[in-house]
């Protein structure tokens, strides 16, 4: 049996997206700024996949920009935006828990003479909304939350830290990093206050290599890439029409009976840290329920280093990952995992289970049944 | 019959990329920075695309970093380029028939304090050495010209320009702006003296929102985007598996039997360039034969709009592009045509035809009999 629960790294794509991308790479392949029918037919995909996509967050078609994946996204809401207000402020807030496409922004920010605050969090992988109330200056410019944490799947509380914003002073942008969050949540940008968000579409069963950001129309944030005018200049480069009528099948997809979906998502959730407790010396580092992500379950193995523990589920045909998996040069240790309190020997024995609408819950039976084989080996191999 | 000739526009996909990409879509679709063995083989596709594309160049693989297409390799070769190397100077020099993504990134690095030297083009569409020679100066730290133009297929002396450039000052960066060149030359960068050159995945059959740039090893370029690490901290971002992969083999197949494949290009573009002199009142503006590209023709048709023209070819299913159809808002009216002499009143009514490895003579010489027809219809009506 094969199990692929490293759905937070990337996904299989859905068959509605393979066949829009194999129809637009070999029979509607037009240039969306051509004049002829073809390029007309091209923009329809992408006008067809903006109209999609602004309708599952309830937002204008024109507030939405089409880039290469998340990690683009967030650094033209980073850059962008802090480029575009500096004469306002320059300085930035945010928490010691983003996904390094946030964090190594930020500190190319820094290096531009921007100054940057990290709140950190709690036991939940909460920030503190009493800090970031203490930390809003009248030269803070931009804030950026994630919405869900990559690595266990905590919740920032986006609404209410809007309003702290917002209430504090209107101007400053509030930047979510919503890669692990939309598919999964009903974004609603407009009611909770966020005004930047990033989205990536291999994170949600479409295609890789694109994705896009939200941009209140009244946020003001500068391209990061210039050239032929597309997308009303704030993106130029030939449309990747493939890749975006394929992230607008997938989004198509998941918000179509989306709580069903999401209940799924739950239940295989639930399910799996109902079943690990079997498992002896297991500590979960997520909160089962709503009151986390549906698909992320962190679990750190007492007296067994996660990379060994990793390769040998390998073998048996289960995927996960260790630390977020996003990051081709891990720092070593995660700094969510710290922020939320792992103790220090777990931090490097904890794997990330994420899952997708293709797992089933037999794949969790599976690899619980194989956690029960492994571990007492592999602890033994490690005291001999 | 169908005759798509916007093929410096963008291109139908091979098959053979066809099937690499939904390979990877739907079976091999794991992260390249994932641990497992979904990882490692993703990784191997990026491997092997990029050794494919160091071959096909004589460098070495390090030196190829993936983006997500050719505006994004200008903007990072140029932004990149210039804020490495700021402390040298800040004059920067290039011509003016760049494509836009090579000219409006320049114009952003004007906004940021840099000096940009334009310099013209005579009638073949090619720079004056000498007017190059006089405009370096101890500040220049950068040069971008492009191989191949996108409006009438005139190809630049790079070499000749490299060694002007290297001959003054050999730390002055020489970016080749290479979209239309690659897959049709055999390019040699070492050899050449090209320090960065730009690539697109769909002008050459292979995917849309994929490219490259080629960094010689020692050229200081600063990422512009920034996260995960990925290639090496040079441009952060999940790696796009089916889009590298699809360029890889995209480069694969146009590189086989190469010669083969110009000259059927150059066949064709001649045929074209013989039969259209047939047609009355039409002026070619591009070169025939081996000293302009093999895929790009310019016509001017006198007393016809290029648009009016552009549709009536179109209701026959012959598609052509008006200007460079690179750019969905176009200044109107071309800096290359104008540049190389085209008289005012054909400015406005100047065509672009494009081949591909799929086009056909029959299809050709269907275009010459629809043209034929058409105008003087179009120029009777215009009399009207």
């Amino acid at each position: 049996m094969e199990a692929y629960f490293d759905n937070s790294a990337t996904t299989r794509v859905f068959d509605s997206v393979k066949e829009i991308v194999i129809k637009t790479m070999t029979e509607d392949y037009g240039n969306a700024a051509s004049k002829h029918k073809k390029g007309v037919e091209a923009e329809r995909y992408i006008r067809e996949a903006r109209s999609i996509i602004a309708k599952s967050l309830k937002v204008q078609e024109k507030e939405i920009v089409f880039t290469s994946g998340g990690s683009e996204s967030n650094n033209m809401a980073l850059i962008g935006g802090a480029m575009a207000n500096r004469r306002r402020g320059r300085h930035i807030i945010s928490t010691n828990v983003e996904h390094s496409s946030v964090y190594n922004t930020l500190e190319f920010l820094r290096d531009q003479g921007f100054e940057i605050t990290y709140l950190p969090v709690d036991g939940q992988g909460h920030i503190s909304l009493s800090q970031l109330r203490e930390s809003l200056r009248q030269e803070t410019i931009l804030v950026s939350v994630m919405y869900v944490n990559n690595e266990v799947g905590s919740v920032e509380p986006v609404e209410e830290i809007a309003k702290i914003i917002k209430g504090y002073q209107p101007e400053i942008l509030f930047h979510v990093d919503g890669i692990q969050a939309y598919g999964k949540y009903e974004i609603r940008p407009k009611r909770q206050g966020i005004d930047l968000l990033s989205v990536s579409g291999h994170k949600l069963h479409g295609p890789k290599g694109v994705g896009f950001l939200y941009i209140h129309e009244k946020a003001k944030v500068k391209p990061l890439i210039y050239g032929g005018g597309q997308q009303k200049g704030m993106r130029s480069g030939t449309e990747n029409v493939p890749g975006v009528a394929g992230l607008g099948a997938a989004v198509q997809e998941i918000y179509k009976n989306h709580r069903d979906k999401t209940d799924y998502l739950y239940g295989l959730k639930d399910y799996f840290i109902e079943r690990i407790r079997e498992v002896e010396g297991c500590v979960v580092n997520s909160q089962p329920g709503r009151d986390s992500a549906p698909q992320i379950v962190s679990v750190s193995f007492e007296g067994i280093r996660s990379e060994v523990l990793l390769h040998a589920l390998e073998d048996k045909g289960i995927y996960v990952s260790s630390g977020s998996a996003c990051s081709s040069n891990h720092p070593g240790i995660s700094g969510t995992l710290k922020g939320i309190g792992v103790k220090p020997e777990l931090l490097d024995a904890t794997l990330r289970f994420s899952f997708g609408l293709f797992n089933k819950k037999e794949e969790i039976d599976y690899a619980i049944q194989v956690l029960k084989e492994l571990l007492p080996m592999l602890r033994r191999f490690r005291r001999g």
